[in-house]
């Protein structure tokens, strides 16, 4: 009995140790594991990406199955290490990450059956995003954090704004289906709503373009909406990010967060900054 | 003369109860109406956009078709319905929703004479503007109208922009017809123009493309033109949103308006902020 | 003598009414010179495009002509008039709307000898800009001052800019015309560089594109440097305009000039605001 | 010995006045030395961009070999004079002016052997940055600077947003690889991430355009993130570069540095302001 509670205890340490690397970054075995989890990504990434040009393939493509396979196995290890050494099981599997990591892995394993899902793999490099958190980049999290902060705020006035476009891309599109009709190349509403956002967006792909006299008239329109209605949603996000950004300078004395960057005294109290 | 009165009453209480299920949108029933009439007017433009693919028109364009009409008569019936219940008849009518209304109902009618027409009942899409209202979104058409507002104050402005884009667009559309010339596309003024706007707008599509050097060069020029101009009216748009939007939290003592959103005192007579 | 005074005098003040006609703005028969000048304008600006469209060209050319020559002939006669109404004709012939007004209707003249150059008539349409004076819109050129100021405050920062894009449209442009080479459409350094803008400036007419991987990798940092890049002197002018812009309501009491719009007593003096 | 020495410090005289006309910019001389080499440099990258026109070169090529071989030797006599006469002859060599200036005579060399390096010469350009020193264009300088403080102030930021940019075209050029595939000249997971990169900057060449039904789907979507998410580093280096502008006028009573530049009297202290 004591044997089997030290092993136990051992066990647990060990199980413990092994947990901190893999979820913490604080010490230097977790930043060291999280910094070789970073290069196996880019790399697997990386070796997807050049597998799937078909000249490297037919030269290279077992080299870089096997290359393929050794990542993939080793981020079997790493999910399942992950599962079997969190607390809330259910909680990391059913979590954004969990989820994205099992997404990193399932396709490998479906390029047995079928040809093709292999390449999903490259959505392995979301969990790049982790690399905020291997580098302790604190301040590149708290501005993300003040971004989202931003887009929060400003997610109604944004909303209205998409509205506001899907019914003009909506009408428009309607609209030039109507009047170059499938000759000109507009076969559907659905084809002709492709273009109006090809156009609002002043992408401008071109393969799809108005020929009647009236189409060009009424794309012309459209594109000078465009360009005058993405000034609505800059100036919107610009003003948030204004607001939610830190004034300034804090005052000692008095606490007045409003003093200019560049200010002497705080402008309240007179109080010298430091 | 007293049953006639009673049914007079009885015949208005129904009135009323209706226009409000139909114009309000406080009381379940009326919710309920708004919901059931977002979904219809979601279905029937989705029905019409199906339809106008003629590989899915060949194969339920009946089945379709029988949607399209049963969409129709509901809101022929609900059309009828708010000028019977409203109470100025003539305003409704006129009003901008009450077109919409109408519009949104014709073309399927006007179909059963000539071929078309029933797709332009995408503008019903419109109509879904009024999701704001059943939703009880007070905050969106709040942040509606402070967009609204903010366009408003900038119109000046903005039209002195299009004023000067317009002057540029013309006399660059002239240029590249005399320079360029029928021989590579550019077979009027009109179709000049229409190049330059895809120009400057930056939407590119390449159905029209200068060939010489002269017109490579000015349509470079015209290019940055674009690319620098579009800064202005974002700029615009940016300081009327910054100075039409509340600045931050109002103090109760003192009044003052312009303290920051995090502040925990007021910055002018440092009463604890609420 | 008393007589040729009379005469002198009788004449100085025809002349006199119609100089203030023409020139000025502010009497009823002046007021009705300029609405007449606009029409006239705007319609012969119509008519000089229409004329470029082949197809309308052949059936209506003839009077199309002459309304042209109509047109012209008036723009003559106003030119000559305003010579010799004009205190100092040295001036007028010499400010930029003298040379305007010139050059809207020697092209007509021109025409009589050559074909072609009755299009360069376009350039009428910055004779509309008088548009603004005309319908006293002070207001409008108000706003077309604050936005001159801001740019002008700002063309150091936008020269700054304009030079970086330049160098990297050369660089850039030379390397794709070593990479790609004339077999893909980059047959010299010039042709590179337009290549370049087009892709700076997002334009993306696809009229040359990049074929080998390398150039595609080029072209695909040229563009994110383009999208990224637009941002700068967006928000120059954005500050600019923040800056020069009447800051709000203006204290009668203390002549304070920094009051939000909606403030209701002044922030500095406390004085309630009208 | 005396006369060695008197030579050694006429040497250092002429060497200290050589270094002055070509290091420094504040005396007639080096300031003419600039200005030469100013236009110098502008011709040079004229005449290489000519070149590269195949007419011309066939006309004129002999000339402009010449004119080029003159430049290129003067630019060589130049860098080797700057080496003799720099105080740290290693730091100049490494320093970023250093290896422009090498990289701006090399390629001439190389191409005695190989053709096609003489086009690099372009990067000449880069040189004519100094222009701004040349003309002492203070003001310029400063200006460069702010912007560099905001870009510099916003670079965590932009790498966050970059870093999402990343990630959405990847994952978007894969989808678009597996959906719309090589029949559709999406060749490789590389190529549909260069396609998604011109869709989402919304440059547009069309080359690569989404053919299924699908493909345009996804395309929309990735077209409005692009459309809307150009609006963040807008916001981003606005909010830094109105933060990083000097405010206003200064007091020289009390020092406040937030007084508008219209202003009077100083907002806080009521001294009149100069």
């Amino acid at each position: 009995m004591a044997v089997q509670r030290t092993m136990d205890k051992k066990d647990l340490s060990t199980r413990e140790k092994w947990r901190e690397i893999i979820f913490e970054s604080h010490t230097p075995d977790s930043r060291l594991f999280d910094v070789i989890l970073l290069y196996a990504i880019l790399l697997s990434v990386a070796v997807i990406m050049l597998d799937s040009v078909e000249k490297i393939d037919l030269r290279y493509g077992h080299i870089l199955s096997v290359i393929e396979w050794f990542f993939t196995i080793i981020f079997t290890i790493e999910y399942v290490a992950r599962i079997a050494l969190s607390e809330d099981k259910r909680k990391y599997i059913l979590s954004g990450w969990g989820i994205i990591d099992l997404v990193s892995t399932i396709p490998s394993y479906l390029s047995l059956f079928v040809h093709g899902p292999q390449y999903l793999l490259t959505i392995r490099i979301l969990r790049l995003l982790r690399i905020f958190r291997v580098l302790r980049l604190n301040s590149y999290l708290k501005e993300a954090r003040i971004l989202g902060t931003a887009l929060k705020a400003s997610s109604a006035k944004i909303i209205v704004f998409f509205g506001v476009i899907l019914s003009v891309v909506i009408v428009m599109g309607t609209l030039m289906y109507l009047i170059e009709g499938p000759a000109h190349g507009f076969t559907s509403i659905p084809r002709g709503i492709y273009w109006a956002i090809v156009t609002i967006t002043t992408v401008g792909y071109g393969d799809l373009t108005p020929i009647t006299v009236v189409g060009q008239m009424i794309s012309s329109l459209l594109m000078l909406i465009g360009y005058a209605v993405i000034t609505v949603p800059t100036g919107i996000v610009s003003v948030e990010l204004a607001q939610h950004k830190p004034k300034g300078a804090v005052c000692t004395e008095c606490g007045n967060r409003e003093n200019d960057i560049d200010a002497l005294f705080c402008k309240h109290c007179g109080h010298p900054m430091e």
